[in-house]
């Protein structure tokens, strides 16, 4: 196998070549896909199009193309519009990574245990699909197949509205309060440290699944605090154990999976 | 030094004395505090006022009283209304922690780092406060005093409103997503473990800041995701940054104070 890197810029390619990570890096970028066998773009989603409109010609027939993109219907229809018939456009999800970008935060047990959502649109294209697997499970992901309609209405419950819920929890919040936060805080709003040309970009390829999404949280919010403004300990005590309950739920699962560790 | 523990529970009490914690332990609260210079109250704030009914008679002239408790204005109401004269009562929160519970998740590093809010009402009582002060320092917290009022409002947004949305954010997310969660969604929701009877005495007796805290919270989703269903990419970018620098802002400030390792 060999693997060639592209990046824009100058300072990414001198670092990748420093730490020895690839076989060959260039900031060619249809010179840098030319004869190969598959593909993975790891770009905001935003440059999607225009990196598929780069590439289209140099793509040689068979070529297997994915992605690591947070959304999945904006991808596959730019996939479906830009890209030739004769190359195969599997899009994935591999659910990791933190709030840090870039190459200095790399790390080779990224991958380890995360859950990698792979979506295909229309009929089955089975080898492409089994190929894309393989690949994430030899990184140590779980892999889960699904449409990608599915996807970008789940992954805005599991992954979108949350990251909402934090960056609205910090712009909430008093700045002259945070240097009482503790690890909660640090906890609940992590994810509002990450990129937000990337961010913006899932939210805008995702906009109705996450505004549905952010209603139901305000729902819910509602509920909760109406139940405290009325004093009902009840409600209030049933609201957190259902919580509780399906977070234990969620967890015991993940262990069963060895998605997480004791 | 001599410390003695008062525990509900035989099984508890056999706990302390299997892992040798402490000099003596019993299940009689009022001889629990007979002759004790200082007492430390670490049980959910709905049990408070009867504690302190139970123990009035027999605490030492010249005691001083705190508890661990996550709101502070009852705990100053209940000390002030059961309490002798003779003694102090200085509220203590320190702001440390998990969303586990007991002695099986005893740590000694638990409070190395931590902020812990030590509140006082009316006149000062130095020596007390110097006292509780030095007790937080010791064990490797970094102190901070204010009044009860203020602790409470403050708290309500740093620890309080982001409680309720991770429970909110849970309950709002379907249970058959939560499979394909990831490292953030665990994150974002973790303090949603958290036992539910501590929790709702902490909203109920914080109800107007908790209230007030979770509006904001919810109007700052809705500006949200307004821009989203409006594609209004540069107001949203505006919003991710603001938070992002708001956090960075109080990591950073974490870090100079060594409250957080690099």
């Amino acid at each position: 196998v060999e693997v060639v890197g592209y990046a824009h810029r100058a300072e990414t390619r001198r670092k990748v070549q420093a730490l020895d990570l690839l076989d060959s890096v260039t900031g060619d970028l249809p010179a840098s896909v030319a004869d190969a066998h598959m593909i993975v773009l790891a770009t905001p989603l935003s440059s999607f199009a225009e990196i598929f409109a780069t590439i289209a010609d140099r793509l040689a027939p068979g070529c297997i193309v994915t992605d690591v993109g947070s959304t999945k219907m904006m991808p596959h229809r730019w996939a479906a519009q830009y890209l030739p018939k004769t190359v195969t456009y599997v899009g994935s999800h591999p659910m990791a990574g933190s709030e840090q970008q870039g190459i200095d935060f790399a790390r080779d047990d990224l991958f380890d245990g995360a859950t990698c959502i792979v979506t295909q649109r229309g009929r089955c294209l089975c080898q492409a699909a089994t190929c894309i697997t393989t690949f994430w499970q030899d990184l140590g992901c779980h892999v889960v197949a699904m449409s990608p309609a599915r996807h970008d209405r789940l992954v805005a419950g599991v992954s979108h509205v949350p990251h909402a819920a934090a960056v609205a929890l910090v712009n909430a919040t008093r700045p002259d309060w945070l240097h009482c936060a503790g690890k909660g805080f640090l906890d609940t709003s992590r994810v509002a440290s990450g990129p937000a040309n990337v961010w913006a970009d899932i939210f805008l390829t995702n906009a109705e699944s996450v505004t549905t999404g952010i209603d139901r949280l305000v729902k819910e919010l509602t509920v909760l605090r109406n139940a405290v403004a009325r004093q009902q300990r009840t409600r209030i005590e049933n609201l957190l154990n259902k919580a509780r309950q399906r977070r234990a739920t969620m967890i015991n699962e993940k262990l069963k999976r060895k998605e997480l560790l004791k």
